[in-house]
């Protein structure tokens, strides 16, 4: 467990500890790497594959336990605790977030939301405070935000990056259309929501031609 | 161009055609595979075989021309023209989505969201308006949809999906956090915001042992 593991596997992670979850919800112990491959969609050599990384959860022929494989997936992708999170802009995206259920349930705490807009500072939204965007980086600590989530528009994205790395976040993720830099050691996932699109719009062109 | 390219190739060329825009607001006529690489966070040699996939596009040691490459990317993911999309789901991620500007960027059109509930029914978001859910069938193919869009709780996700099938979509963002069993020739991209945190709440515990 110590080896470096690829982006693509920890998404691929991500998708069995949710079907695991509806699996258990289903009442069902165990599940074998074809049922979890069928879920998601992907060959049954590649969940065997991945589920190897972290050696043998499953015995041959009898498939995985479906309880105990999430909860090892739990452990490796850091789900085992609550994470705080602070959103830099308090827009319909940053709005969007703070009733995100699929955070709440992995247990991701909006602390906060940040913005330099006057009229929003000091409001709240759901139970979520909005607070000023320039006092950003001693809210952080006071927080103990960990994670910080850009959603503002692409133009103030290095800004707001810059503001949030100052204040030692060392995770974030940019919901803005635009590439930004970071130091080594501070990790950046971009939540581009056309970008999923695009791959259905190559998909209809390249198969319909449309 | 007729061979197959894999879906996080895709995702590069969306991730490159970003970049590309960004140049040429600057300016910018030509870029190297390794400034690519650097602004996209990749190695250049990743770049460099991404594009070759589609010919030829620079000229050893000049670089690529930033408004032919973009165009012709553009073309490859099918953003030469205008796509209608429908949202099923009128609450927080859908009233997003119709605001969110990378859309309109690509012209990716929201004409229409869907939603069962009678108080939404006939309202209009940001000009967006709300139909009724059990008339989507009829209306997407009126209004030309070509891209439905899931924005329900999970366990109404497979529902919906069903009822797109049935009304000819072929093309799926589905934004509920549950795998969804579509017909052999209809895609589907999940984007499930808790999945990209994941991979960061992974980065801090291996990397910081938070």
């Amino acid at each position: 467990m110590d080896k470096k593991i690829a982006e693509s596997t920890i998404y691929r992670l991500s998708r069995y500890y949710r079907s695991l979850g509806h699996l258990i919800e289903m009442g069902q112990d165990t599940v074998s790497s074809d049922d979890l491959a069928e879920m998601d969609g992907i060959t049954s050599a590649q969940v065997r594959k991945d589920l190897s990384f972290f050696g043998s959860f499953g015995k041959r022929g009898l498939g995985y336990n479906t309880r105990l494989l999430r909860q090892q997936i739990a452990e490796i992708l850091g789900l085992t605790r609550s994470w705080n999170l602070g959103v830099v802009g308090a827009g319909n995206i940053g709005r969007a977030l703070c009733d995100y259920q699929e955070f709440k349930r992995q247990n991701f705490i909006i602390k906060a939301l940040f913005d330099a807009d006057p009229d929003k500072i000091g409001t709240d939204y759901h139970g979520v405070k909005v607070y000023d965007y320039h006092k950003m980086p001693e809210l952080i600590k006071e927080l103990n935000i960990e994670i910080g989530v850009i959603a503002v528009p692409a133009e103030r994205a290095q800004e707001v990056t810059d503001k949030l790395v100052e204040s030692g976040i060392k995770a974030i993720l940019n919901f803005a259309p635009r590439s930004i830099k970071v130091p080594e050691d501070v990790k950046v996932r971009y939540e581009n929501m056309a970008i999923e699109v695009e791959s259905l719009t190559y998909y209809l062109r390249e198969r319909f031609g449309k």
